[in-house]
C-alpha cells in the first residue's frame, strides 16, 4: 500500500451538519473531506492520482460559478475569488489536497466536498481571508451553488474521459501509422498465410502488418462515436435531474460556460431524469475500448508467435531484444512488450466487467456505485495509452523480417494446392497435397510429373507472389492438353 | 440433453478427402457433415436451432452462384439448381437436416460444409438426380465455388445478426413507448425521489417512468450503430482475404448480389486480409446488447423495488399478478417478471465475455472460435427481445399506482429541506431536517413556528409540485420579514 | 429456437389462487405451470432437458412424502401413490410434462409447481383417479407438504449437482490416464522446453505429457471437494428457513430420507436461515470448474500450437485427423477437436460470470435467481464432461509424435547454453548462445575451439537426456584444465 | 499517476548481456532493473507498493543461499552477506529500491533481477564493498544460484498471498463476531422475512444477523482450504521444472529452507513441470475471495435496503451516521459505508476475471502472464480485508434497530397466513390473505369472524415469536369445533 496521508500535528477545529471536527491546520480541505478520508482507507490510491479527473472537477466548479453570477445569484467578489481558484486548480496547483481514497461511498458526495472545500479555502486565500473563513465563501452555499454531488460527479467524470482519450486516440493514430511503415518495408515478402495453425495459403508481410494498422485505425472512430455520448451532460438536474434548487435558467447556462471553460462540446442530456441515474455511456465506452483491448491482445499473440524460436518456432519476425530475457539462461531475449500489452488488455477486460457491475447496480433515481466507474476507466485509459507508446516505440518500429526462413514455410507446404482446386477439383487437389506431404516433394515436381497443366497455366499457378492477390484459374489454356 | 439427432439405419455410402463414410440414405447432408456430426457430441443443440442464421448461409450461397454464374464459372442449368435450392432452404425447408452442433471446431467450416452438402443433394433433386450425384453438382466445387468458410462463415455470422437484430429494437422500441404511457398516466403521482435508497426530493412517478422510455429508446440508436458495422463484410477474400481461387470482379459482384438478395445494405471491407480474422464488430455489437441487458436489469430492480411489499415494503405501485407466487405462502404474488428479465440480463453480461474471450484467441488470419460467438449472440438477441416483450406484455402494461402511499412517502419525509437551502442555507435546512426526523413534525409546523420565512415564500416553498421542476427560491420576498 | 411445447386442443378447466385456466387435457402439469408457461416464452430450453435435475426433484419430493408419512401427517395411502409416482418420473417417465422454461422467475416456483402438479397427477393415476382430483392428492396441501419452494429447489439444484459431477470427474480421470499413457509412449522423445514461446533448455515429450495428466489430475480433488458443500442442505427450512409449517421433527427426518433415497451423503446445513438465501457453494463450484475449464483451454491451445504446420510450424506432434480441414483448401486437417475445447472452456468461464452475477443479486431471505444459476451449472457440466471425452478419444488417444522434428529444434538452438552457467558464468555463457544463433554452429564445435572444458565434462553438458532431470555441474573437474 | 521515479543525475556506468547502461549511481538497483524501468512505463504503480511480495521475494532468496551454502556451491562470506542483505529487505529496507512496474512482461524476470541486483549491491555494503562489485558478488550468479525466475518468481507469490491472507481470515472472523453479537442484541426483535422483496414470514431481526455471521465464518475456511494449494511450490525446478543447473538436492533442501524462513508450511509440488506452468491455485484462490466478495455484496445490498428511508423506505435498522450524505440535500445521511463495499467487491469480481484471463493465456513450459495476476490478488486481498474492517468499525458496530417500524411491517401483512396453510389449506388461506390486503382488517379479526379455530389454536396460530422457529399445526384440537 502506498502510505495514506496523514494528518498531521496543527489543527483547526471544523464543523459540519454531524458535528466538529480537527482538520490539520495547513490542509486547504474541511470538515467533510477529514470525516470522509477517515471513513475511507481502501487502496491507498488517493482521487488526486488522476489529475484530469480534479482538472474536470475544477472546470464544473467554475461554470457554475460563472452561470450563478451571470444569474445573479453569486456575488462577483466571490465569483471572481471562486474562478481563480479553479483556475489554480484546473492548472494543476494543490494537487496534494484531493487526498480522498478512489473507493469511497456516497456517489461521489466526499469527492465533490473535497473539491467544494479546497476551492471555498483558496478562493478565501485570493481574498486574503484566513481558512474555514466559511461565512464569507461557504463551500456548499457559494461553491457548490444550483449544484448536487448527482449532476456535479456525472459531469465530471464525462469531462475527465474526454479531456483524457485523446491521447489514446493519438496512440492509436501513431501505432497504426508505425504498423503501416512496416508494411510497406515488407510489402515483398513473401510467407505463408495460416488458418487455425495450419499452413493455409501465400500472402506477403506486408498484408499480414497492414491489417494490424487498418484494425486499430478503425478503433479510432469507434472511440469518437463512443466520445460523442459522454457529451450530453446533466448539469443543472442537481439532486434527482429535477433540477431543484436551481434557476431554470441555470442549467443550459452553466453548460454553456463549462463548454467554454473547458473547450469540448458539451450538450443538455435529453431528460434529465434518466441522465441522473443512467450509466448507459460508461458502459458503451468501456465495451470500445475493451474491444480495443482485444485487439491489441490478438496482435500481441500474433507477434510472439511470428517471433517464437529464434530457432524451435515459427521465426518469421524478430522483435528488437529490450532486456535480457531470463536469470537462468543466457542469451535468451523474451518478447517483454507484446507481454506486457497482453496483460494491460486482461486489465482493461476485467475493468469492463467492473464497470458493467457497478452501472447494473444503480438504484432508482442515482448509480452511487460511479465511483468504482471513474476509477476503473481512467485506469484503463492510462494503461492503453502507455501500452500503445510503448509497443509501438520499444517493438514495432524496431521489427525485422527473416525473408530466409518465411520462403522456406511458404515452399516446404502444400500452400498452392488451393490454387489448384478450380482446375483439377478439390479432391484431386487434395491428394496432391497429401502426396507434398508424404513424400517431401514439390509440387512443381509432381505437377511436371503429371503433366495436367499446360506450361503457362503451370508458371501461372506457382506464381506465388500472385497468388496474394484474387487468383482464378481457368480450364480453357488447359483444355488443349 | 436434448436427444441428439440419431443416424437411422438405410446408409449411402460416401467419401471425402479422408476416406469412405456411411451415411444416413434419406439426409440431405453427406459425408463431411457426418463426420462432423460424430465429432461434435457437445451440447445437443444443433445449428438448426436458429434459424436466422441457416437462412443466412443459403442467401451467401444463393449470391455466390449468381455471381458465379455471371462470371462465366458456373453454367445455368447448375446455377439455377443451386438457387432453387437455397431459396427453398431460406424459405424453411429441410431445417433438420442442419444437424451438426452449435459448439464444433474448425472455424465454422463444418457447418459451411452441412450447408453445401444440403444444397447440393437439393440441387441435384431439382435436377432429378439421386442424392450423392456430386460428379454433376458438387458441394465444393460448385456449391462452394469461389468461397471459403473463412469468408462465407462470418459473412452469415453478420447477415444473421442484421437479419434478426431488428425484432430487438422493435421490441425496444414497444417497451419504450409502454413506459412512456404509463408515464403520461402518472404524470400527475406526487412521489419521493430517492437517491442511495434514502429519501430524496420531490418528483412525479411519471417522470420516473419517463426516464424508463427514455433510456431504453437511447438504445435502439445504438444498436443501429453497432449494426452499421456488421455490414462490412468479407465475401470474396476466401481462405485469408488475399482472395486466392476468386476472380478479381468476384467479391464486389457477390457481394452486390448478396445484398439484393437478401435486402440488407452490405459493403465490402476495406482491407479482406483483416477482415477475415477481426471480430471487433462482433464485440462491440455484444458490447452494445450488454448495454442494453444492463439497462434492463437497472429497471427490473427498480420495479421489483417499488412494489415491493404489499405492506413491508415500498408498496409504491402494483405489478400485475402473473401467478401464484409460492408453493407455501398463501395469497404472496411475487414479481415473477421482472426476475425473469434480470436472469436473462446476467446470461447475457456473461455472453459478452465468451464473446470477448473467443474474439481474443484469434490468430493470425483467422478466429477460429467464431461458432462459439455466434452461438452467444444469437443466443443473446433471442433472450433479449423475448424479455422485453415479457415484460411489456406481462408487466407494464399492467402497472398500477399506490397514490396514497406515494404521498404518505413524501409527506413524512425531509423531502422539502433542499428547497429551502438557497433561503436560509445548508446548515440550518440540515438542523431542521432533524428535528422533522426527531420529532416527526411536518416542515410547514416548523416553519409556520420560526417565522422564517414571509407566508407567500412560505407556500412556494410547499408546493411539492413545483419542486418536481426546476426551482430556486430567492430571499427577496422574505426580506419584508 | 426449438419449437414452444404448444398447448393442444382439449382442455380441463382448473383454478389456482388467481382464478381459473384452462389446461391441455392429457397434460399431467395443471393451473400453475400452464400459467407459467405462458408467462415464460424466453429461451425455448424446457427444464426437462436437463434430466437430472428433475430426477433430483423427484427425490426431494419422495423423501418429503416419506418423511411425512412417518411424522403422521401423510397417510400411508396417499403417500404410497405420491411415492410411487416419484419412482416413475425419476425414472425418466412422463419427462415431456417438464414444460417450463429454464429462463423463469419466480425463485424456482413455478418449476417445483410443474413437479408438485406432475406427482399429484400421477399418483392419481395410481389410485385410478382421473387428473384433477386434488381433493384427493392436492399438489401443494400434499406433494409439497412441509415444503417450500425455497427448501426444495436449492436442495433440487444442490443434489442433482452431486448426482451428475461425477461423470465430468470419471472423464479426468480417464484423460488424465490417456495423457499419461502418452507420456509413457513419449518418455525418450527428447525435445525443446519453451518459455515465453522462446527456446529455452532441454525436457521429454513425455514430461510435457504427463504434466497435463497431472494438472487435470488434481481438479477430481477438487470437485470433491467443491461438491462437499454441496451436500449441506436447507430442506425443513421451508419459506426462509425458519421452518414454519414444518414438524420440528421434519427437516432432519427428510434430509435423511433425501440421503437414503438418492444414495448421495447429505446433511443439515448449520443454519437454515442463511442456507435459504446463500449460494455461496454454487460459487465456488463454479468457480472450480472454470478452474478445469482454464486447465483445459491452456493445454488445448499447447496442442494447437505443437501441431502447428505440418510444414510452417512447430510440428512436433501430430494430431489424429477427424475430418476434412477447409471447403477450399484441399488436404488442409485442422485441429478440431482442440477448437471446441476451447470454446467450451469460454462458454464455462462466461457461466461463471453469470452465476457470479446471479449469486450477488439475492435479497434479504431468498435468492431469486437461481433458475439462472442451476441452468448454467447443468450446462457447463454437461459441455465439460463432453469436450473431456471428445478430447481424450477423438484427439489425445490418436496424437503421434514427430521425433525428428523434435530433436532438429533442440539441436538448432542454445537450449544447451545453460547447463554452462554454473561453469563458466552467466554472461560468457551468454556469448556464447549469441554466436551459435549468429553463426550457426554448434556449442559443441564452439566449445571444441575454445577448449573451454575438460573432454569429460564437455560430455556431460551435452547429454541432453541428463539435461533433463536436476543438473549442476560444477568446475572441479575441469580445474585441472 | 503517481510520478515515475526519475533516474537521477549521478550515474554509474553498469553493462548486462544487451549491453552497457547508465544507473542511478546512488541505486542498489543496476543494469537489468535500469532497462527494465525504462521499458515498463504503464501503470506507475511500483512493485514496491505490495510490501509483502517484496518480502517473500528476499525470503526465497535467502532460503536459496542457505541451500546453496549447505551444498556447497556458495561460500559462506558470499552467503552470510546475501543473507544479511534478504533479512534487511524482509524487514522492510530499502522498500525505495523496488521501482520497477507492476505491469511488465518478461514473466516476472525483472522483479527478480531488481531483487537479485538490490540484494547483490546490499551485501556488497555488508561486506564493505561498492555497489556494482559483481566479480565477488553477482547478481545472477550468485544470488540467483540454483534458480530461475520460473521457480522463484510463483514460489514468491504463494507465499506472498500465505503471508497476507491472514490479515482477511482475521477480518472474517472479527466481522463474523460483530454480526453474531448484533444477532444476540437483536434476538427478541419480531419482524417480517421477505423472499423476492414480497412479505413473507416472520422471523427475527437476530436470525437475519445472525446468518450475516454464519455465512462469513464459513469463508474463513474457505480461504483456509484455497490457501493450502499454495503450499506446494515449484523452488528447485528452475527454468521449465526440470531442475537443470540445481543440484539434485537442491529443490527439497531448498524449500525446507523457505519453510523455516517463513514459518509458513511448505511442500514440493508433485510434478515440477507441471507446477512452473500451473495457475490453477491462483485461480482457484481467486474464485474463492471472489465468493467472499459476492457475500459481502449481498450484505452490503441488504443493509442499504433494510435502512433504506428513513421515512420512504424500509426503516427497520439504522446504519450510524459516517458523514453528511449530501453536498445539497440538508439533513440526509447515506449509507456509505455498505457503499464502498459495493464497490470493492465489484473490483475484486473484476480481478477474478483478470486473473483467469492471465491464467488461460499460459503457453508451454510457463505461463508468461503471472505479473498481472499477482497484482490483482494482492490488490483483491488489500481491498476486501480493508473493506471488511471498515464494515465492521464503521457501520457494523453502530447498527441500532427501529423495533417499532419492525413490528408495524410485521403486522400490517400477512405474514401469518402461511401459519393456517396446514389447517385450512391453501387456498382458503391465500382467500384469506387477500381479503387482508383488501380490506386492510388483521388475521385475528377474520379469524375470529369466521370461528374457523379453536380459540387455544388461534393463540398458537397467531403466536408470532413461535412462527419463527418450526412449527407445524394440526388440526386435531380443532376438530372438536
Amino acid at each position: 500500500m502506498t502510505d495514506m496521508l496523514p494528518l498531521t500535528v496543527a489543527k483547526r477545529r471544523e464543523h459540519d451538519s454531524l458535528g466538529e471536527i480537527d482538520v490539520d491546520a495547513d490542509a486547504y480541505y474541511a470538515a467533510q473531506t477529514a470525516r470522509a478520508f477517515a471513513n475511507f482507507q481502501i487502496s491507498g490510491i488517493p482521487i488526486g492520482h488522476y489529475a484530469v479527473f480534479i482538472r474536470a472537477l475544477a472546470f464544473v466548479k467554475k461554470a457554475a460559478a460563472l452561470a450563478n453570477l451571470e444569474l445573479g445569484d453569486l456575488d462577483r467578489k466571490k465569483a471572481d475569488a471562486i474562478v481563480a481558484a479553479c483556475d489554480d486548480i484546473a492548472g494543476g496547483k494543490l494537487a496534494d489536497q484531493f487526498v480522498l481514497d478512489v473507493f469511497q461511498g456516497g456517489a461521489g458526495t466526499s469527492t465533490n466536498m473535497n473539491v467544494n472545500e479546497v476551492v471555498a479555502n483558496l478562493a478565501l486565500e485570493h481574498l486574503g481571508l484566513p481558512k474555514g473563513s466559511f461565512d464569507v465563501i461557504h463551500p456548499n452555499n457559494d461553491v457548490n451553488l444550483s449544484q448536487s454531488t448527482n449532476d456535479v460527479y456525472p459531469t465530471a467524470i464525462r469531462l475527465a474521459l474526454l479531456l483524457s482519450y485523446d491521447s489514446l486516440s493519438n496512440e492509436l493514430a501513431d501505432i497504426a501509422d508505425a504498423f503501416e511503415a512496416k508494411a510497406a518495408e515488407f510489402a515483398d515478402i513473401l510467407k505463408l498465410g495460416r488458418t487455425q495453425l495450419q499452413d493455409a495459403v501465400p500472402m506477403t508481410l506486408g498484408q499480414e502488418f497492414m491489417a494490424f494498422a487498418v484494425t486499430l485505425r478503425e478503433d479510432i472512430l469507434r472511440l469518437e462515436e463512443a466520445a460523442r455520448l459522454l457529451k450530453e451532460i446533466n448539469l443543472g438536474g442537481t439532486a434527482i435531474g429535477t433540477g431543484i434548487t436551481a434557476d431554470p435558467r441555470y442549467a443550459a447556462l452553466a453548460i454553456k460556460k463549462l463548454a467554454e471553460v473547458s473547450s469540448v462540446d458539451l450538450v443538455p442530456a435529453s431528460d434529465f431524469v434518466e441522465a441522473c441515474w443512467d450509466t448507459g455511456a460508461f458502459v458503451l465506452f468501456s465495451g470500445t475500448i475493451k474491444r480495443t483491448a482485444v485487439k491489441l491482445s490478438k496482435i500481441s499473440n500474433d507477434l510472439r508467435l511470428l517471433s517464437s524460436g529464434p530457432r524451435g518456432g515459427f521465426g518469421e519476425i524478430n522483435l528488437p531484444p529490450m532486456q535480457p530475457g531470463s536469470s537462468i539462461m543466457p542469451g535468451k531475449v523474451n518478447p517483454v512488450i507484446p507481454e506486457v500489452v497482453n496483460q494491460v488488455a486482461f486489465q482493461v477486460i476485467g475493468a469492463d466487467l467492473v464497470v458493467t457491475l457497478a452501472a447494473e447496480a444503480g438504484q432508482l433515481q442515482l448509480n452511487a456505485f460511479e465511483p468504482v466507474i471513474v476509477f476503473n476507466l481512467l485506469q484503463s485509459i492510462t494503461l492503453l495509452t502507455n501500452a500503445v507508446r510503448t509497443l509501438r516505440e520499444k517493438c514495432i518500429a524496431g521489427i525485422t523480417a527473416n525473408e530466409e526462413r518465411c520462403k522456406e514455410h511458404l515452399e516446404a507446404g502444400t500452400a498452392l494446392a488451393t490454387a489448384l482446386t478450380s482446375l483439377i477439383g478439390y479432391e484431386k487437389a487434395a491428394e496432391m497435397a497429401k502426396e507434398i506431404l508424404r513424400s517431401g516433394r514439390t509440387m512443381r515436381a509432381l505437377l511436371d510429373e503429371s503433366n495436367t497443366l499446360s506450361a503457362d497455366l503451370l508458371e501461372q499457378v506457382l506464381d506465388t507472389k500472385a497468388l496474394t492477390r484474387p487468383s482464378r484459374f481457368r480450364n480453357q489454356p488447359a483444355n488443349g492438353k
